[in-house]
């Protein structure tokens, strides 16, 4: 073999720019608003979705801290610019202002794991035009990838009501969206992860043991369980559904002993075969072997198999494709902005006026309103800048201030933002048929004390 | 502002490992086989679907380039090693023989813009048992995202009937999953991309103007357009949907004069707007300004948009979504295995044998078949290694000889080849509507001539 030297692996910061994950428009729109000398106009812009998916009843924000990153990353080097100016994408004078880009502005938002609602202001970016604009496509792929991923972890969580998820989904997602889809639901509760690298960036915990290839390579079953517990211990999970179920499970006994950690079901009828297994296992000793059930599993799939005797489920496609909803359709829309560069120009409401794709104009703050008995009631969204009443908790926190990172937070916050944040919602939010938002979005002037 | 430094992007090769962007399981696998002395067993692994997304007509190879330059990248640096071992994934023997990995097997398959369907051995992986179970998340990864998206892609071009696709799809989807999308999308057929990462890396032609917000920035929509055409000359493109379309067409021709490049909606009804736009246009004489439609366009509303005056389509979500079917949900299965590390063992075919999800062990290779038309007519799929015949196409092609890459080619040969695969099948495979597999598959032990 011959040894090539590679470079590791960036370490969790990116190390390169993420300039170029843009849209060509968004350089066009800057360098005809730095002639027309509307750049420098301050300007506010918001994320937020104007629908959840069809029946959905939640959304779940993720993928802030990843974005915090990528936005720090955002410089123009000279091989992105020599880009845009030897392809015509932007004259000389707008490379020279992208040499020196870096993001000056605030940017606030709901933190990662809180749920959000139609509406919702998820993130508020306020900035000079040209700075702002410039963030659009590399926010809204970023929130609109790992919301959706989320959100539908979300949903395979509480219908597992407390058995845990392992997401396996990497194959069935571009390689590195599968990273972030693995991050996504670790935020959302999943337990763990297949994928080696969000263990390595992000520190969740990974799992796996053997699959069908690893059976069939060995001379037998026997053989391929032997090998396994030979190099993973009596504690590993053997994978039972190549050849006949019940055999295998009777050879996993025999051969690890009634303390084999789980066996593995990945085909067939799930709930039944998990039945068979569960009573062949006790009836064999190994009443603490656990059931992993695997096999094109998504929310309502786990949700039918609550009386099955499965300990853990593992999701791969459903989840990495938001189980219907791969993108959470999230916009970045301009809201507000001054009338001139002045930096102390007033900002006013800007909203377009076309049918079909409403928005609508200001900047806006929210809280989550909850009732006497702590159950959230409504998002109330407000244009104005008034404290909020006693029962209601505001929701966006600052990301970034003055060009500075300050939301950074451990993953593990997020996740139990997210836990907090579902308990805080009626019952009726946990549903997984289709319905209507759990809450509605009130729109308001000024937030008012409830 | 402050300065930091940052590296530009990487170039073409990613200059890091991919060899984490993998299952927990692959390494657990390759340590109890390595202990078992299985490691070295020759194996095959082919890449096939089982179906295509449901009603789909034919399935569209994408990824193939991508997936090579990852396999040369494929690499346990450092820092990988010292994340597995640290974190008990593999144990330090193991680690000892991932320092030293290299693919040295051979991969043969369907070259990218290739069509296939259900049961084409699209990817075929032969090598010791080690080295091809590795490979398994990272090849589906590639090529399920790719494959899917191109896929989509592919009717949406067929049904634009000859006139030109923006893809524009970046903010629905993961940010380095957009760069892809519009590689696989330019396969397809599509003639540019909004995503500059993907025009940097791949040269593909990248596009765009301006967006709502860029004449809500200014004082007017003729303040606006008027910004635009000092920047980006008359042959732009101009938005015409921010208040009144009417409005903005008369304004547009009366600032840039006849020879406007375009106008562009986003909102609406696309075809009556079109329509209107168009005469419009004509009645003030600007008779060669295009009309490009954008809006949550997908095949069907493209096709509907027949016979509209529009002159080109944006294409966003449906195309990063694989409009409908977000992956491809190829599997990777070994099909045949050595007996024993002798690398002259004969290899024997191998299948998992169980309900539901079906596999045909053995080595493959597969022709399309077309008739005295020249139209295909079955895809033919074989175990035995028979020459082909006449009118009969060979399918897979040399990809990695000894551990080299040795398929590298232009994207525009991936891009000429899906028009030509796409020409030879029959008309119904055009066909928007839910619908079979163009062609059936058809699985013999040896090729026949026909």
């Amino acid at each position: 073999m011959v040894h090539t030297p590679v470079r590791s692996l960036p370490l969790v910061d990116l190390g390169y720019s993420t300039a170029l994950l843009t849209d060509h428009y968004e350089l066009t729109m800057l360098q005809a608003a730095l002639r027309s000398g509307t750049a420098g106009r301050r300007a506010v812009f918001e994320v937020f979705a104007r629908r959840l998916p069809a029946g959905r009843r939640y959304g779940v924000v993720a993928g802030v801290g990843r974005l915090l990153e990528m936005i720090e990353q955002f410089r123009f080097g000279e091989r992105e610019l020599e880009f845009l100016t030897s392809r015509g994408v932007v004259d000389e004078s707008t490379a020279q202002w992208l040499a020196g880009y870096r993001f000056s502005g605030d940017i606030h938002g709901y933190p990662e794991g809180e749920c959000y609602f139609p509406g919702s202001p998820i993130l508020t970016v306020e900035a000079p035009f040209g700075e702002a604009v410039l963030l659009e496509t590399l926010v809204l792929s970023v929130l609109n990838h790992d919301s959706a991923i989320a959100s539908a972890a979300s949903r395979m969580v509480n219908a597992a009501g407390g058995r845990p998820l392992i997401e396996m989904g990497s194959r069935r997602t571009h390689e590195a969206a599968g990273v972030a889809a693995a991050r996504a639901a670790y935020v959302a509760g999943f337990a763990t992860t297949s994928n080696l690298e969000a263990g390595r960036r992000y520190g969740i915990p990974t799992a796996g043991t053997s699959a069908h290839a690893f059976t069939l390579l060995h001379d037998s079953e026997r053989h391929a369980f032997q090998s396994q517990l030979e190099s993973l211990g009596e504690g590993t999970t053997l994978l039972v559904d190549t050849y006949d179920v019940e055999r295998a499970v009777r050879t996993a006994v025999e051969l690890a002993g009634p303390r084999l950690g789980a066996v593995r079901i990945d085909s067939g009828d799930l709930a039944v075969a998990a039945g068979r297994v569960r009573a062949l296992l006790d009836s064999l000793g190994a009443r603490d072997t656990r059931i992993v059930v695997t096999g094109d599993l998504d929310e309502h799939g786990i949700a039918a198999l609550a009386a099955a005797p499965a300990d853990a489920y593992g999701v791969g496609t459903a989840l990495v494709t938001g189980s219907g909803a791969p993108t959470a359709a999230l916009v970045y829309k301009m809201v507000a902005r001054a009338d001139s560069p002045d930096p102390d120009a007033p900002l006013r409401p800007v909203a377009k006026r076309s049918v079909g794709k409403p928005t609508r104009g200001g900047r806006k703050t929210a809280v989550r309103r909850l009732d006497a008995h702590g159950v959230a009631c409504a998002e109330v969204v407000s244009t104005g800048e008034l404290p909020a009443g006693p029962r209601d908790r505001l929701l966006p926190v600052p990301l970034v201030r003055g060009g500075e990172v300050v939301g950074r937070e451990p993953l593990e916050a997020a996740r139990e933002r997210h836990a907090a944040a579902l308990r805080e919602l009626p019952a009726t939010a946990l549903q997984l048929s289709d319905g209507e938002p759990a809450i509605p979005t009130e729109f308001i002037d000024e937030i008012v004390f409830p």
